[in-house]
């Protein structure tokens, strides 16, 4: 697709400084990036680059085994909010967490308890969160929102938005339903591949075209569904880690221009 | 639970031939085995040993690029239907297979084309056929079955059964609505549990207790569904492979009284 719509999620180049990737960007004439929290710590941005950023990674992370650390969360998620202002990223990316015990459904309505608590703000600040429903293999340790379906029924009671990745729900036979059924509240697209066999749960995600998932098909459906805006490639893997940035940039260009 | 419902499935004891596994079963006072097509290549099965097949793993993998090697894939489900009937399985367990290409909706196709070709057979056989939806990490290489939804209508739509599987289907958000739904259809239970972080795709299962599954409670759905034949430990896990067997069937014994 149009290369004006590409953005490095800088996970991608976990490697690098923020402000080398956001120089790579430039260099590659990347026109968007995706921040992440950790690497926002003691960075000041370069100005005038060219690159706008896509969205702040990541809030949320809500369920906790106590209503003091639940608050700590809380706290935490207006702070990423701010912080999202002071680099100008429109959306916060929502990874909502695990459960703090074997209660998944009680992890369920904590996110839900921890999202409400934080929208008033996010809106205040004119910052969009997006909940992104993660791949069930993370229902453990990571996000218990699996499925698109329950990320937009999450979306449309909260009034929020919905961020999808293709590596997350590329396998849900409701994929294309819940895609329209998100129309108008999608404020984020990632894109990946998926490797077969898997290489790793958490660092086996593949640059596009190397594995299964019908890229173009999803991004038209997103595009269907209303959404316009950047696109970040989000890959992790211990590989492309460890690769020449400039060779994986220019391989990711291309195969963002080819397949997505 | 009732040790009267314990079934050994054979993966949990890898490195066992058939014969052995039944031995080790009868020595613990295990009364059901879930045997494998792989063990069963040229084994006899010893005679009035107490131990009851509860179920034949695994026909499926039905999608297939051509038609000729479709109809290979429906021939060799149709033997081990026979296989089925030959050791007194009641049920063959169906994993339905990944798709050839990345077109997973036309695999979903063939997969239904493929069960309702060897109904007729297993019907005339007495062998209840039972779908196993898998968990969404192995669509890529296993099963386009990744739901217990999907699985239901398809079940409904061939009028054939459903196996469930707490590994695979633990994290769906509409998992008690469904277990409700397949009422009256499921023909197979198995228990394992899920560990974080998640070890390895394949080779990660956990032993009863060790993980995050609320077993219990989801025993007690699928009993509520009206399912009250053997339950089948399947632990696919090379430590536990690797240990040793009698130190393991004490333990999943003593497990499966206690947390299932």
């Amino acid at each position: 697709m149009d290369l004006t719509r590409l953005s490095l999620n800088q996970i991608t180049m976990e490697r690098l400084s923020l402000v080398e990737a956001i120089l790579a960007c430039q260099r590659h004439s990347i026109p968007h990036i995706g921040v992440w929290r950790h690497k926002l710590e003691g960075a000041t941005l370069p100005r005038d680059t060219g690159v706008s950023v896509s969205s702040l990674c990541r809030g949320g992370m809500f369920p906790a085994a106590t209503a003091a650390e639940r608050q700590a969360r809380i706290d935490d998620n207006l702070r990423a909010i701010d912080q999202a202002v002071g680099i100008g990223a429109p959306t916060l990316v929502l990874v909502c967490g695990p459960a703090p015990d074997r209660d998944i459904d009680a992890a369920r309505s904590m996110v839900a308890n921890g999202i409400a608590a934080i929208g008033d703000h996010a809106r205040a600040c004119g910052v969009r969160l997006g909940i992104e429903p993660l791949h069930p293999m993370f229902a453990g340790d990571r996000s218990v929102i699996t499925s698109l379906a329950e990320a937009n029924s999450l979306a449309i009671q909260l009034n929020v938005g919905i961020v999808i990745d293709t590596f997350h729900v590329w396998w849900d036979p409701d994929l294309y339903p819940q895609i329209a059924r998100a129309a108008g509240r999608i404020v984020g697209f990632h894109v990946s591949d998926w490797l077969v066999p898997l290489p790793d749960v958490l660092l086996g995600r593949g640059m596009m075209g190397d594995g299964l998932i019908e890229l173009r098909r999803i991004r038209e459906a997103v595009e269907s569904a209303g959404y316009h805006g950047p696109v970040e490639v989000e890959i992790f893997n211990r590989t492309i880690w460890d690769s020449d940035p400039d060779t994986v940039l220019t391989t990711m260009r291309e195969r963002f221009e080819a397949l997505v």
